[in-house]
């Protein structure tokens, strides 16, 4: 076998190894049931099983309280970035969003089907290199509607912003779900597709709180509404049973390392441990995002010149570190350091970066 | 190990074990990258030539040609019964279904979301228990829509209808994709999702003729519209990659078997072998289908009480016949035997049927 390499995509990503042996493993034959799990029922009771661990898994990793639900719809973000405004949508009540860069604005073009959309704030007259201050929702907003984290522009938001008592918050998690402890009770919808911290591509969490289901107009098909999908428990129809399977795995991998306190603290630690690494390079390599706005999944660096970053991206490919390569909006290099990346990864990284340093300033 | 079970479920369902082990070997490590298929990135050229292989073979093995565009989607056949009268919907035009059972029902319920719904024929009168003949659709309908195979019932076109020249036809064949040769000019549209004859759950095959791409209306979501993923060849967002490269394996293997005409001469044998042994037991087992509407691929029939049928089902289980119970919309027993069944379950469950009857008449 190669050996493993260390995987910095930005998604889908690396997952935890003991998680994917152990679903080699099971492969073929799930709980001595003689049928792997993708041959199962999803009406069957071994999978109901899966599928609740799963659940349960989310509810007690993120301390949520009863009145928020748990979904596994499909789709991606991408579906999510509809279904907020149509089921959060309020009889011509402005959907107020902030734009912190790409997703965001899919999430705004999408909105705009819906209804009146006002972006109250954005950070695009400095290349989505932070994340605004005191933005102001109006209290008459049908939802406020946030990026949680910004893979190609690697920023973050490092504290919540305050919603009107009756504005739920949205936010999509997609790139940040379950990196530090949040409190759930900001939020009335929290949407993440798993492929980059909790599983595989092909399943998206949707955490949504009670009393927001009944707001969706009656006359829309019946899988765009999120009260479907909550009456039935996820299974309306026939869900991505391995991918949420994939994502219980990761998700019993997570609450073994100590949940997401801990797992936060070992987030912070391997950022820093990049970060600390740019901001020492004497301008060698430059961090895009302003400091208080850094991602602790995505650091998004350049080099002086777009050859010495390719060289730089080729290097690091060929000592076993993959997926290096900015996003082609901003260029320049991205290190996706998701949950499930190790510290050994992030030190190897380092390591590269500062030889490659020496060698080429 | 445990021994591996002959699974008669409906869907999910049995998958081909020479492509369960293959994907087992492959899991850690995908040709060499040092990553599982999983972590990779939808954008990378590993994944790229999966996503490739996986449509050239629904391309050849279905024989399609050039103006069809194949999709992999995600939501299900669920999510295609909106879809469908979304996008082929034509201003004001009647939409046309036929009835043949539940999933008929729940396209058609979709439908009426979008304009005005025909039922042009229907085999409610009797149970479900046959497809309708001489069925006529009208000259200006937006489309026709039929289901190719009734897993609930076990009946399954055997003759396509006519539809007048201008008039797409949509079928539904989630349960008999590629169970036998088709003619794919005969129709408009066709989709499947993929837990049945193809993959795992998680993806859903979508086969659409250019032309139909541009009747979408313009002011709706983006991931709604066929034309968005056919534009991005199904890549507009992150999609199942999983999934399809389960399908790619298990379309590689079918391939392998012969194509589809080769398959459809087992199905054939395989149906035969359950069929013949209903027919000749006496009337101690009663198909529930018309025998010229019967399903390749969902073989459903009655014992004289229910607890007779639940006893069935119990030693069948016992014996490793898993999934043999019947919906509970029509009772009795049903056994799924799509393309991955091998004859040696079929042999199986009919030398326990025999059994079953000498022991139990």
């Amino acid at each position: 076998m190669t050996k493993r390499a260390y995987n910095f995509y930005a998604g889908p990503a690396t997952l935890p190894l003991p998680v994917l042996k152990k679903a080699q493993k099971e492969l073929l034959d799930f709980k001595g049931t003689g049928m792997s799990l993708m041959e199962i029922s999803h009406r069957s009771k071994e999978y109901a099983a899966v599928h609740a661990e799963a659940s349960n898994l989310v509810r007690e990793l993120m301390s949520l309280p009863d009145e928020y639900k748990v979904l596994w719809l499909q789709g991606g973000a991408s579906s999510q970035f509809y279904m907020v405004p149509l089921n959060l949508q309020r009889g011509g009540k402005p959907m107020e969003y902030v734009n912190t860069g790409a997703w965001s604005k899919k999430a705004i073009k999408e909105g705009k089907f819906y209804g009146d959309v006002k972006v109250v704030a954005s950070s695009e007259d400095e290349t989505f290199s932070y994340i605004p201050k005191n933005i102001e929702f109006s209290e008459d907003a049908a939802f406020a509607h946030i990026t949680g984290n910004n893979t190609i522009y690697g920023t973050e938001y490092h504290e919540w912003p305050k919603v009107p008592s009756n504005v739920p918050l949205a936010c999509d998690m997609s790139s940040n779900i379950m990196d530090k402890v949040i409190d759930p009770k900001k939020f009335g919808v929290i949407y993440a597709g798993a492929q980059k911290n909790i599983g595989p591509a092909g399943v998206t969490l949707v955490i949504v709180r009670e009393d927001l289901l009944n707001r969706v107009p009656e006359n829309i098909p019946t899988m765009q509404k999120w009260k479907t999908h909550v009456e039935k428990d996820s299974l309306f129809n026939t869900g991505p049973c391995w991918a949420i399977y994939m994502c219980k795995l990761s998700l019993e991998h997570l609450k073994g390392l100590g949940g997401v306190s801990a797992i936060e603290k070992i987030n912070r630690r391997k950022a820093k441990i990049l970060y600390d690494l740019i901001d020492n390079s004497d301008g060698f390599y430059k961090g895009h995002a302003n400091p208080d706005s850094r991602s602790l999944m995505n650091i998004t660096f350049n080099l002086s010149t777009p050859d010495l970053e390719a060289k730089c991206v080729a290097e690091g490919l060929a000592k076993g570190l993959v997926g290096l390569k900015g996003h082609r909006s901003i260029g320049g290099m991205r290190a996706s350091i998701y949950n499930a990346m190790p510290t050994e990864g992030i030190q190897a990284l380092a390591d590269f970066m500062k030889e490659f340093q020496e060698t080429n300033q």
